[in-house]
């Protein structure tokens, strides 16, 4: 009930939109780190992307792309966090568009090296694998 | 023709497969930045998300979501980079599920503040809507 995005959703709290869909909606970020931030989100209700039906998922990206069409920004990082750790601050799934035009501005991406071998990956994908069916 | 994605979707490079539909491939980054980072691929071949068909674009979602659940990290971001200075290096749709164990491995987040205010917003709203339409 609390959730600012549903708000958001319901129109109970401005935003500069930019797109909507019966299951998606799309509005510039209030605290942008570039110029053109927008976020896409899901009117379903659900704190991690793990959460949502499928229908809702099938609706976002098509979305996004015609947002990002529509931004322009010709290089850009399409991004969404899930817990605190990975930089969720909002607990309703949101997709952030974020132009990058420069060094300065728009997402840094720290990217550190896992060690792994042929063989930890071919165990490990067994695993996943086993957990799909 | 040389898209390393590409021949990987064709089985001339081997993976650790994770999940297939007709239009989507999921399989282990051979280059992992945390354990279980895994890639979501569209088999229809374009550079940048703007490139897709929505048919393409709607099935990856729901995919992710699958795979996200199997790979079973509590925290997690998903992650499409589109050109070099936003940290894509290959030219094939890309998306990243990328477990966040803990500060050490997994996604390094940077989030520079852009100045902006309330009436630069609304101004640059308009003008991607115009882009919209």
């Amino acid at each position: 009930m609390s959730c600012i995005f549903c708000k958001i959703i319901r129109g109970e709290i401005p935003c500069v939109k930019l797109a909507e869909t019966a299951k998606t909606l799309s509005f510039l970020d209030i605290s942008p780190t570039a110029k053109g931030h927008a976020l896409v989100i899901p009117k379903e209700h659900s704190e991690k992307l793990t959460g949502l039906s499928d229908e809702s998922l099938a609706d976002i990206l098509p979305v996004a792309k015609k947002v990002a069409k529509a931004i322009g920004a010709e290089n850009y990082n399409f991004l969404q966090n899930n817990g605190r750790i990975a930089h969720q601050f909002v607990d309703h799934v949101h997709f952030h568009i974020i132009p990058k035009p420069n060094e300065e501005f728009g997402l840094g991406v720290g990217w550190p090296t896992y060690p792994t071998s042929k063989e930890d990956l071919a165990e490990l994908g067994e695993q996943i694998r086993s957990r799909l069916q």
